[in-house]
């Protein structure tokens, strides 16, 4: 193995990030030093000693990733960065967790900082490890060439008992297992400590066991605080030619360096306070830095520093550092050249590189969406579709489901599936694990070279949540495309039948949910999607919609912009309107039946379709009042509004869904809660009569 | 092992059952006929052979438990409850999946029909069965004496693939192997086919393996069509003193008792066609019954079944069934006859135990709760207190947290956590198993002898939300309390920030959220819970609100009537106002000082509370204009009401959350998004001077 850094200054280098973190967090007076603490020295080690990465270039491509699953234990990620060269100082370190500084509670991604993903949500950035990893076997697939591994990047990601409790790391994990996942290097840093004391107790369960019968190779390291040992094993998993995915158990001591807090589970989440940071200093090489002769001298100085937040800087550990950044930058610099060559012998490939790494989408895509029209079909066949051409027209798309393919229709047509012999397909089959499907996802956009998309019933969102709130969160170009989106998924019944789940994605900050109405706008979705940064929801019905939506024949520029304001007027009438028709998806249908109904007895009708209410809100008053006008507007979603109506207008008849689903045919479910055209037609007539 | 059954009848009888789930599958054309064909026998043989439940006594407190968490077989359940007698009629199984049949497209709970709970999603249904292997040991440690076992009921729960590839389920098995749950029997029909072929690709982990490292006890039945060896290897793992929970996988072919579908993946998720049907008929005693010679003729005879509905009755298979029904019944009353014996010998407990299966609350905790006042704090202080108040009231309080006791605080003070060898607590420690936590709180929450109280940061709702979909669908008294509501979460940052989350929880059909403002608010949102029937949401700050709005000395039950409404005036004016002020929760606190700031300005102020929108809505438009009044709103909430503000009315003034959180102290963040008086004050101004 490669020892840039010798284990005695992996030791001092180690109590640096010790002294660190516990001094952020001190003086933050939050945070969780017990991470830090327990796994510095195996931080250390990592950087100087086992991954190929580097500041001077923070987004290369083959860069090996760190991730942090366990994010709460931030200040080891922030310490080890700043020690490595990326753009940390060490006043951004005494401003742990202040507003606007870049030591937020969790680490946010940055590439510039160093730091691959968003973690806090425990078990999410193990999951993101499992999709980089694919990420890296599916970009080598795409591009290696005999003496040419463009892409041969590893993935280590660091977890807690937190992380390893949580289920969906299981379900990675089980993926990371099937696959074979080589190039994925889990650390369990295993001190038995969480935050209540009682919650080990239910947590009894053979880890070890647990990974090798995923399919994983497991060692251990008994001793955290043998750094040679966590050392040789961590290079024996990654060199190992085992073929799985690899798990290093390393048992550390909560408190580690500390004095009366070591093995205390006070160490785990809570400021341990000057005297413990004293005793460290004193305790360790930090004291010729500090310069101090005792705990008492050791901690009037720290105080002092508490409160300037002049933490001693990197300069008082040259020696330890030794020429570690040149090395580390030395890799990139390797892979640069052969990467120079690489261009010159495969430029078909380089080009193709090129293609994965821009943004944007050409101007045939553009067209061919704008311009797409269709049968009147179930809008999940629509989506499938729509994703077709989008996957036809860039390879950046990629993707799968969680069983239900058949069902949500998502797949790259034509293209295989990923195997653990072969990573050059286009699909994954995630299997019945959504959690992990959504993590995974996430994964896959971190490098942005593909644009995935993940896939399964709408009402199943509920077990990706987290994921998809991560997503937003980071801004990833990863597209959830749900269907059987309403009660219409019929016999199934109320745990099928997504009801709260509309209202609530559209909640979520930086996330768009587009509900379309026929072709045109399921086309307009994915056009919105590709066109913008961020994730998106695109939701398709189980059930045919009226064919009178579908091929319409429109100045088709026109509607695209009124479709980007979220809510249009789809079919208007030459006088003020009788009454005002609002709705999305599948009730666009229904409501243009409706509209007939109520012309053919006298009144005039506007029509309006809000795609995305959130783009629609976006546009402000004017649009929306504009859009709606003055008279009495009926509001049908098959969806819940609950709490929110107590703000509507008044002038507003909602009729949306306010129980759970039932189980029958469709027609039958849809009549039982009024989602037909005689029955809004009649409240309709009631409610303008009034 | 007791035999009922022999092995003969038990292949006749899983044949009808075979015949009767194909049948209705093909009648609704719609359902999966996969695991109710490949676990037919083994459901006779567990209700035949293994279980001790009747139903001539459906809720006997003692029955053992069938769960199916494949809930997607259902047919297999209403046809074996059919069977044994349960309140099903063949037109019954004839109707599945239509509207108001009492054969719904999933199982749903209804413990007359022996429907134990409601399943669908998966891995829920496994939790559940979790948490009732809980309840019966709870129970057990509670009222058993030496000869007295009143509570010795075990759980039988049966998975396929789904269900063990879901991450929650493995959460799930750790907790159960750490607690030795030796009265749970989990059966995984391991038939290798999912709804996607390639699914199985990812799923190559040792199941087995991965079990025994969970602390379970693992058999295999290599041959599901042995009848004798599933029976003997069932009755082995029940009567196992291992202190493990087991585990029996039972390898079965998927289609089986089919012809040309026999092993095809295409027999798990549609229907089989009468041709398959008729194929069944023939080759097994089904053939005397129908009377036919062939496969032509039986498929005639089928088809006409199809058409009216008029399927072989259980009177056909009499025989096979002998006395098994009294069999059944037989264990209820032998309990029963021991039950009597326990009243006149342990009448103490008796009573005790008449208190667990009481519903309504005393009027000494009513009046208590009406008339909490408590010194201002954060209302996750407040909620503890108010819990422990409930708590010393009845004994049917119990519950944990999700490793964030420390943080959430809500335990019952003072009561010991469950372990293996003592479950008399009140407590249970969950560990980092939000997702778990969830269904095993459902499934403690089945019998209605406890109600359960579940417990984290509210941001994680996010990984119970399916539980929590299911507690609402199944109306439990199933109690969350999350804490940390709101962007006040400081440091931790936008992970740990909900933003979406009362916006989506409100969404939810059957649950109510409270979000409570001070002491009595939050009294209140436990007393409604108490008195009412489902789950409900009860939410806590992180920080210490306004002290003046505690303590307060009002009419308490005035009050009350006010806040059953969702949404009252707390502090009125005694003119028309010039602003109506509404929030829920610590806005409320930041509103009161907005109002006094006004107030200095000489403006006239209503300020108005919402702690449960949903029940504020409820009251019809004539309260809700009542309460907000004709003039100027503004409705301050540090949530997201993002897309529904397209809808509110023009009078209105929201400042709301539109972005994710920030790390920082809280108060820096609640300075940054304007959630402070000042900066309400100045925006009111503005607003009520155009």
């Amino acid at each position: 193995m490669i020892v840039n850094i010798e284990v005695n200054k992996v030791k001092q280098l180690g109590d640096y990030v010790r002294y660190l973190s516990t001094m952020g967090i001190q003086r933050a007076n939050s945070g969780h030093p017990g991470l830090p603490l327990g796994c510095a020295d195996i931080g250390i080690s990592l950087y100087g000693n086992l991954m190929k990465a580097t500041s001077a270039k923070p987004d290369w491509m083959n860069r090996d990733r760190f991730i942090l699953s366990a994010g709460h234990g931030s200040m080891l990620v922030y310490s080890l960065n700043y020690i490595f060269g990326y753009d940390f100082s060490v006043s951004d370190l005494a401003n742990f967790r202040q507003l606007h500084s870049k030591t937020a509670g969790h680490p946010e991604y940055e590439l510039e900082l160093g730091i691959e993903t968003t973690t806090g949500p425990l078990g999410q950035g193990f999951a993101n490890a499992v999709g980089t990893a694919i990420e890296s076997k599916m970009m080598a697939a795409r591009f290696n060439k005999p003496d040419y591994n463009l892409f041969d990047y590893k993935t280590y990601v660091l977890m807690g008992d937190g992380c390893t409790m949580e289920g969906m790391t299981n379900e990675a994990a089980s993926i990371a297992g099937s696959l074979g996942l080589d190039n994925l290097i889990a650390i369990y840093d295993d001190n038995s400590v969480t935050i209540d004391e009682s919650s080990m107790d239910l947590f009894r369960e053979d880890v070890k066991g647990r990974y090798q019968a995923l399919g994983w190779e497991v060692l251990e390291a008994p001793l955290g605080t043998d750094i040679e040992d966590v050392n040789n094993k961590l290079a024996t998993l990654r060199d190992s030619k085992s073929g799985k995915p690899k798990l290093l158990i390393v048992k550390t001591k909560i408190g580690q360096g500390l004095n009366s807090l070591l093995g205390s589970h006070k160490a785990h989440g809570a400021p341990v306070g000057a005297k413990e940071i004293a005793y460290l200093v004193e305790n360790s090489d930090l004291k010729s830095v500090a310069g101090t002769s005792d705990q008492v001298e050791a901690q009037e100085l720290l105080e002092k520093q508490l409160l300037t937040g002049d933490f001693f800087n990197i300069s008082n550990f040259k020696d330890a550092l030794g020429d570690v950044l040149e090395k580390r930058e030395s890799y990139y610099t390797s892979w640069e050249t052969m990467f120079n060559d690489y261009k010159t012998k495969f430029p078909k490939e380089y080009a193709e590189l090129l293609e994965y790494r821009s943004t944007g989408l050409t101007q045939e895509l553009r067209s061919e969406l704008l311009n797409y029209s269709a049968k009147a079909d179930a809008t999940r066949n629509t989506s499938a579709d729509v994703l077709q051409i989008v996957a036809k027209h860039t390879q950046k798309i990629i993707g799968g489901c969680a069983d239900l393919v058949a069902s949500t229709k998502a797949t790259v047509k034509g293209a295989d599936y990923i195997t653990r012999d072969d990573f050059s397909g286009r699909n994954i089959a995630f299997g019945i694990r959504e959690a992990a499907m959504g993590g995974i996802g996430n994964g896959l956009a971190l490098s942005r070279d593909f644009i995935p998309f993940t896939s399964t019933f709408f009402t199943f969102i509920d077990y990706m949540k987290p994921a998809v709130r991560l997503a937003s969160i980071m801004k990833l170009n990863h597209l959830f495309v749900f269907t059987h989106d309403s009660i219409y998924v019929g016999e199934d019944g109320p745990t099928h039948e997504p009801i709260e789940h509309l209202g609530a994605t559209r909640l979520i900050p930086g996330l768009y949910t587009y509900r379309p109405a026929n072709d045109m706008e399921m086309a307009f979705s994915y056009l919105e999607f590709m066109e913008n940064e961020g994730p998106a929801v695109i939701l398709g019905t189980r059930q045919v919609l009226n064919q009178k939506l579908f091929g319409l024949e429109l100045d088709r520029a026109k509607a695209y912009e009124g479709f980007k304001k979220g809510g249009y007027v789809l079919l208007d009438t030459q006088t003020t309107p009788d009454i005002t028709l609002v709705g999305s998806g599948s009730e666009v249908s229904t409501l243009l039946e409706s509209k007939e109904m109520l012309e053919s007895k006298g009144k005039s009708v506007r029509l309006v379709s809000i795609p995305c209410l959130e783009k629609f809100e976006e546009q402000g008053s004017e649009y929306v009042n504009n859009i709606l006008g003055n008279g009495p507007i009926y509001l049908m979603e098959a969806a819940s509004h609950r709490g929110n109506k107590a703000f509507y207008r008044d002038n507003i008849l909602v009729r949306d869904i306010t129980t759970f689903g039932m189980s029958g045919s469709y027609k039958d479910v849809s009549k039982h809660f009024g989602f037909v055209a005689e029955a809004a037609t009649k409240e309709i007539l009631e409610f303008i009569s009034k």
